[in-house]
């Protein structure tokens, strides 16, 4: 059985009560709770979050030798422009999926740009929370 | 039990033959075999394919009233240039998803940027053919 | 009399019902008929549409053969991409007169351009259905 | 009956002399009489000139208190670039209508953006000065 | 005890009727009356409006000679495009402070550029009818 | 003897009566005729003509198995814009040649980038309907 | 009494040292101090800086919950790409304004613009030290 | 003998005393008296000064019935963003020679691009008040 | 019979040698050979190659008084940037043909743009030294 | 007396017979021999042309131990693309005045922006041959 | 002796397995290890790396006081947005030298430009771990 | 024992004299001999300059030829233009290494990007002489 790292970049440990009309009102720990269940048997699923830009790229240089199969991330603000993370996760060893809670497309102009989305697997965006949902699927 | 359009653009028909270092090589056909069975009970899907924008446009316009309860959208090559698929799906009435077997934000340039993303509910891109998996996910 | 082809393009046979707030609720045929008490004696009105880009250019090309003086062309969606039926505009022989339903100048970026002014007589935009009737009052 | 401000800006003066090729042989106020004369008992019209972007902003500001009903606003070369305008036409209280007596959309590259239509209830351009007639329609 | 004058550029005379929402509700009147019971012994307060651009422009030259030992001035539309106002301010030979009612960068894209804030000696923006009060403290 | 197909777009029916002062007073049926002519013995040619976007990707489609061996392909006004039409001649599996009858490099701005050139074999411009001769003579 | 936090980026712990030309000679424990003084009786004022992104995030996070009723960021060089700290000042919950010692919009093109000015309430650059003294006065 | 017409812009009245290792130590009334006593026999000169653009567009119309033989321009800060110039140029009757006291191509970006150059007989920029000798040489 | 000028620009008498894979692995001259056999008693043929700029310039300028009808140019890198070439094109007296040996428009994207191409009478890349052929077709 | 070198860049030696509707018909010859004349006792004048950009540099770097006192240079088409010429300006230790014979800002759009002006002393353009004589006084 | 500070920024922990086509596959240990040897009693030489952009900051704040006479500073991903660092580096009081393993100028779009090389006291790019030691070479 | 060619391009034989502040004032002559000894036993050195760029082509491609097994190359102005150096550098066939005195990176905008850079084994820029030496250790 698979494992893997739901990694969450900054103030998304806000989610369920900032901006509710755009993020939802669920909370992060109710979302893995419900996919911990949802996928009971199929996938092991973690979730990490920081507002630190290294400590995501940390989790991304670790995540192989942690154990992981794999990596589903919402990189947050920071998606539309660190290329440190970018650099993390082509040499992460493992897939990664990237995810947007919010169709990040139909919002501001600097947020329909990801310099990640080159180097992830594929891109799940828009489907609220429901997101992580169809990007674990993709591991199965 | 939803009955959910595939609706695919030009040159779709022809995938797998065409380039599969990027498009896999099972056929449509199959593709849409597989996900009958999968979703057997779950979802009715229907799929249609056109090489005119035209159709891709009429399809839309006619959703609803073919009973559909929602379309999965790969617009193919006029997802990059066409406004009027996108006020196509603005006026559909019922929700459209985009899909991309391919990562299009790892391709060329001109790939990298749909008109149609923020009219849609939501993107998946990336997977292969696993990507009308996905998207077909969202709709239960 | 001259007789004058009114030609919509893309969704615009959804008007009265596709976003009313923006494109009204009166239908187009209920405009058409309106148009035609009002220009009685005056001009012979005929109304194509397609939501085909190549119908719209078959249109133009036979406009002069099959007996009119003018055409007024709500070019919709196309009206920002299509150099083609810009092409068949410069090449129908007889004036073609440009026309929106909603203030295209003031609505998204990419709605406020359009390729095909340059190569017809004049513009008319923002007037709802209303713009019909002012693009016809030019041919007389 | 309705009373319209026909407001013309900088160069307006004159017409009719200045580029007949674009712009005509009439003058404005030989214009200004045949609308007078074919709106006759269902408009009251008054034409205003002036070079000064000040005197037009004071004149957009005045109109509702003047007594005007509604603007034709042709601002020649000051359609392009002002801001203050803009604002002015914003803060009027009464709609405003573009006219352009050339089709500005077929010449030169900064001739083409108005920075005033989005703020106007339509435009009208390319028609010489019936584009003018035509503006005025869109008030009856 | 310094002199100030508060020039005020185009529209600026309608602050308290236009657009409420964004310029608030109160007169500049009201506005300068308060400023100048706020300022009452620390600093002297004149105010001046104009919708036309050589008149700042000829109020910046004058201001030395006028006796006044700075600006506040909020050049409204002319903000974003007069290199003249700009060079005028330079030629000032007292301290001029750029000041906006509303947040200038929060807004369309053409007004969250200001031309003359690279000479000003700083930038108030934001804060209402309160961004008059802040720049006037800078000059305490 | 190899086969080749003619492929041509949008308006390229109206070769000899459309702006002949760019394209030349000779039809398309002429130039056809003396290409037959000319490479008699050498290659067999077959010409095709639509204004759909669609008729030319499925044209292209089924070039093969039509038998051709390759095909000169004028898109017209759909070179400039058309990513449908590009992923075709990636999918046709002959070579295609692009062919222009004008020096689209000398001509309006948005006639000099073809968005197919990159994936055609090579590219011949600019000498009116030989630009067709010259384009055939690469395949002998 | 409103308490407001003095939330200070990168390279700001260095202010007196660094470019005295630019920034002054007094430190940033000085100016705090002053204002400390200065805002006696009327707002708690506390200080915290930071050269690390997500530090900055964090404290805006916690600025309600940690009592604040108001932050005033100078978010140094972060000002100019964090997408994260603004999608944390929208979080925040308390009103952001932001800060800038030296006049931004008069330095190296890059300096010029914020992407997190649009999401504070107001903006005060250019006054050196006292920058800050009136960005607290917008809190009073 | 040709009578010419020095016409200047915004700010040139400070000619002298603004920025003086710019625009140099003399005023404009010395510069003139000179230019009189040089061109004497040869030429007749008047000059005329204004901040507002719509002054600067009275003066061009009314150039020729003035009894103007030609004008020698500097439009100062206008030079670089009026439409309505540029047309009040095309209209004069006379032709127009466009001067600037500094090299404009040598300052800030904003400053190297005029839009009335293309409508100008010539340029003569960066030679000092010297600029206006040779621009008047042209009219001998 | 018409004599005409093969003139070849920087490093293409590396042809044969450099990057085969691009530009094949035929020397420059046994590709003029068989052009010379080829063409024997149609066209008179001559090469000339130089690395610099003015050589290219120079050829061109004496093409006519050297007895040349025509010339086919491949101005190498100097193709992308040589505004001095395109002048010496345009003064050149006999007609310009541009060749390419590879697809210019398939590769970097400095290379897709040519500023010699509007003035040459036609364009032909992307056939190997066949391009060479083709364009000397265009003088029969 | 001073003595000036007018160099001349590539295609000048042309003048007279290259495009008569831009640069007139007199030879550059004749153009030479009359500012002597004309310049007789004033200045002496001499004057070099070359199609090769090193020979330019090769010229300008030499001038001061050749004796001149100032140049008057027209790059002709490398005055929009050579940072070599601009180096060598800067290094000639001799003022150097920008001519040109037409006026470049009223041309094509790759011609209206020349990389040497701001390392000129000035720029004179567009008085056909009379922009030597102009630009050969300011050396008066 | 002078002693230099070798600082490492995001995924140069990684250096020797990280895509070592394009990073070589010795160890940023190993590399250390070697440069300590060659530079032995010429260079004291010390080694940090951090994923998190503020321990690069700290790093180049303290480093004078830490006792270092420059720094040898490769910010990896980093180097193409971060302002914060680029400020660091100006305050930071002892000369930094920026490298790169690989020839950034030969990769993507956005690893072409760095905005630390401005304020650097050079760059030495592209010679694999050869490039540190070029870069301590410029300290001797 | 490796021969390496120093390339320098334009105006680089009047390094020492031509703005010392940049460049500084040991000549090209100095700083050859003293790399000469520096490297004695090491490196063989040869140094060619010209302000031709034909020249400079010319001698890449004969760099292996004339038997040196690496070019240190300072193309001067050149770097920033010229596709055909580009070119030749790839035909080389011997490792070529980039060279700057200055930091190109802090000085004007058009010399921070060079065309070279992408073909090049590395790039040592802002060393001032000392660059040339960096460079040459590369090769040992």
């Amino acid at each position: 059985m698979r494992k893997i790292l739901i990694l969450n970049g900054p103030n998304l440990n806000l989610t369920g009560t900032r901006q509710p009309d755009i993020y939802g009102s669920a909370t992060m720990g109710q979302c893995v709770e419900e996919l911990q269940k949802s996928f009971d048997g199929r996938l092991t699923i973690e979730e990490r979050q920081s507002n630190h830009e290294g400590d995501i790229i940390d989790a991304l240089q670790n995540a192989k030798s942690d154990g992981f199969d794999g990596v589903v991330l919402n990189a947050g603000g920071y998606s539309h422009t660190s290329v440190a993370i970018r650099d993390a996760i082509t040499a992460a060893g493992v897939p990664v999926v990237e995810v947007h809670i919010s169709n990040i497309y139909a919002r501001e102009e600097f947020r329909r740009h990801s310099v990640i989305s080159p180097v992830c697997m594929g891109v799940v965006a828009g489907f609220g929370l429901k997101s992580y949902e169809l990007a674990l699927m993709s591991f199965i």
